[in-house]
C-alpha cells in the first residue's frame, strides 16, 4: 500500500480507475492517510488486515522531535502523480487529500488503529500541553502537504478526521478545532474549496463547519435537512447515502439513493457521495449504476 | 469466558467484585451478551483477542431454525448464580443483564464482531421479511432470559444495544425498535425498572427512550442536558463519563466527574455511570476513588 502511494504512474492509474469506470464527477487523489507522516521520517507500515502500525509510538514531549516540518520534495511523487493526472483527467476536477491533526495524532498515540482512542486521550486530558504542541506539528504537516498538492493541480481539498467522532463537542472545540482550524484557514489562502469529511460526527457538524470547510461531509446517521441546519446556510454538505446499503439488492440501493436526492433539496448545494468509504465486497457495477441514477434524476431536477 | 458465564460460584464471585472493591450501589450481573444464543444451541465460540465468533453465520430464512424458543432450564446457571448472589448483596441491588435483538443479530449475521455491520444491513435492507423474522426470535429469546433473571431475584434490567449506533433513526425505528419494544414491554410486566444501553446513540436516544425504557444510557459524546431533552421528562438517564478519562491523572479524573455530576441536575433521576464499559487499562484505585467522589458530592447535594 504505501509503495503503491509513493508511485506516481500507479496514484495516476488508481486516481483515474473510478473516473474512468464509473462516471463520477471528480476524482479524489489516491493516498494514504499515513503518508506525510512517512514522508517526515516517521517509522510505520501498512500491515495487512490491521492498518497502519507505528514502530516507536508517540507519548510525551520528547516525541515531538520526530515530527520536523513536511519537505515538499519528500512527497516529490505526489506532484509528479498530480502532474501526470490532469492532462488524463481533462475537465474533471481533482481532490487533494489528508488526514486531519486528531486522526493522525491517534494513530501516532496508539501506535495503530484503536476502538476506543484511549491512549490518545489520555494524553489530551493528561498532559494537554505536550497535545496542542502535537497537533500543532501535524496541523503544520498536513497544511504544507495539502499546499503541495494544490500547487501541483488540485482543484479542490477533503481533510479526513475519521476518528474524531469519539469526541464530545466539548473536546472536540478544546482540544482539536484550533489545529484543524490552522489547516483550512491555511488552505483558504489558495481560494480552492475545502470539504472536511468525517463519520459519526453528527454531533460535531457545526463546530467541523466552523474549523473552516466549505463542504462538511455527514454519515447516514443524520439526514441532511437536519445537517444543513446544523452547519448553517453558507456551507455545503456531502454524503450521506450509507456503504452497506450497496450490499443490498439493485431497487433497495435506487430507492435509498432516491431518498437522498429528495432529502438533499432543503440543504442547498449537496455534493451526493457515500457517507463513508466503498466497502471492498461491493459489487462495481452498482456502483456504476448509483453514479447513473445519480445523474439522471439530477438532470431531471 | 463462556465457560465462566455457566459457573453459578465463578459468576456469583465475578458479579461481587466491584460491589466489594469499589462499593458501587447495585451490581450487575457477570454474564455475555451471547449466553443466551449458547443456550438455545448457536454453535459459537469466544475467541481471545476477537470476540464470539458464530460457526455457522445467519444469512437466510432456514437459518431461523437454528434459533428455537429459550428454554430457563438451559440457563439454571443463571438462576443459581443469582440465588448464590442475593444473600451476599443483602441491601445492594442486582442489575440482570442482556443484549438487545439487533446486537445479537449483527454478532448472527457477520459471524462475529464487525466494524461496519455491512452483511448484517444487508440482510436488513435486502431481506425485510427474514430481517424481521430473525429479530422476533431473537426478543423473545432475551425476553426469556430477562425473565428468567427477574424470576431469580434480579431488582433491574439492563439491555445492551451495544451496536444499534451503526443505525440511522428512520431505520432503527423501521427495523429494530419494534422487536426491543417486545423486550422491554414483556419486562415492564414484571414492574422491574428497565435500563437500556447504547454507545454512540445520542441520534437514537429518542427513539430508544420510546422502546420502553425507564432509564436511557447515554455516552460521553451528548451532554446530559440535551439527552435529558432528547429522552424526556419522565425517564432518567444512566451515564456519562468517558472511560478513557479514567486513564488521565486523578486531577482530570475529579474535574470531569463533578462537570458530569454539575450537568446532571438537569437530567432528573440521573444515574452516574462511565458512558461505556471499564477499559482493561483502568486501575481499580481510580474507580475506587471515582466511587467515593460521586458518593461524596451526591450526599453534599
Amino acid at each position: 500500500m504505501l509503495e503503491a502511494c509513493r508511485r506516481p504512474e500507479m496514484i495516476c492509474e488508481i486516481t483515474l480507475q473510478p473516473v474512468r469506470r464509473l462516471g463520477v464527477d471528480a476524482a479524489i487523489l489516491f493516498s494514504d492517510i499515513v503518508v506525510p507522516l512517512v514522508a517526515v521520517g516517521v517509522d510505520l507500515e501498512i500491515t495487512p488486515g490491521v492498518g497502519p502500525v507505528v514502530a516507536r509510538p508517540f507519548r510525551e514531549e520528547a516525541d515531538l522531535r520526530r515530527l520536523p516540518d513536511l519537505d515538499p520534495a519528500s512527497v516529490d511523487y505526489v506532484t509528479e502523480a498530480i502532474r501526470l493526472l490532469l492532462p488524463e483527467l481533462g475537465p474533471t476536477p481533482l481532490i487533494g487529500f489528508a488526514g486531519a491533526p486528531f486522526t493522525l495524532a491517534s494513530y501516532l498515540v496508539e501506535g495503530g488503529p484503536s476502538r476506543t482512542h484511549a491512549r490518545t486521550k489520555a494524553l489530551m486530558y493528561g498532559a494537554p500541553r505536550v497535545w496542542h504542541q502535537l497537533l500543532e506539528r501535524l496541523a503544520r504537516i498536513t497544511l504544507a502537504f495539502l499546499r503541495t498538492q494544490i500547487a501541483a493541480g488540485a482543484a479542490a481539498v477533503q481533510l479526513f478526521d475519521s476518528w474524531v467522532g469519539a469526541l464530545s463537542e466539548a473536546d472536540y472545540r478544546r482540544y482539536v478545532l484550533p489545529h484543524s482550524m490552522t489547516v483550512l484557514r491555511g488552505v483558504a489562502e489558495t481560494g480552492v474549496p475545502r470539504i472536511h469529511f468525517g463519520v459519526g460526527t453528527g454531533h460535531l457538524l457545526a463546530a467541523m463547519a466552523e474549523a473552516g470547510a466549505d463542504v462538511v461531509g455527514v454519515d447516514w446517521r443524520t439526514p441532511l435537512d437536519e445537517a444543513s441546519r446544523r452547519v448553517g446556510p453558507h456551507r455545503a454538505l456531502q454524503g450521506n447515502l450509507d456503504p452497506a446499503v450497496l450490499l443490498a439488492p439493485w431497487e433497495v440501493v435506487a430507492e435509498q439513493a432516491r431518498r437522498v436526492l429528495t432529502e438533499a433539496r432543503s440543504a442547498p448545494g449537496h455534493v451526493f457521495n457515500l457517507g463513508h468509504g466503498v466497502l471492498p465486497e461491493t459489487d462495481p457495477d452498482t456502483l456504476a449504476r448509483l453514479v447513473d441514477l445519480v445523474h439522471s434524476v439530477s438532470a431531471s431536477t
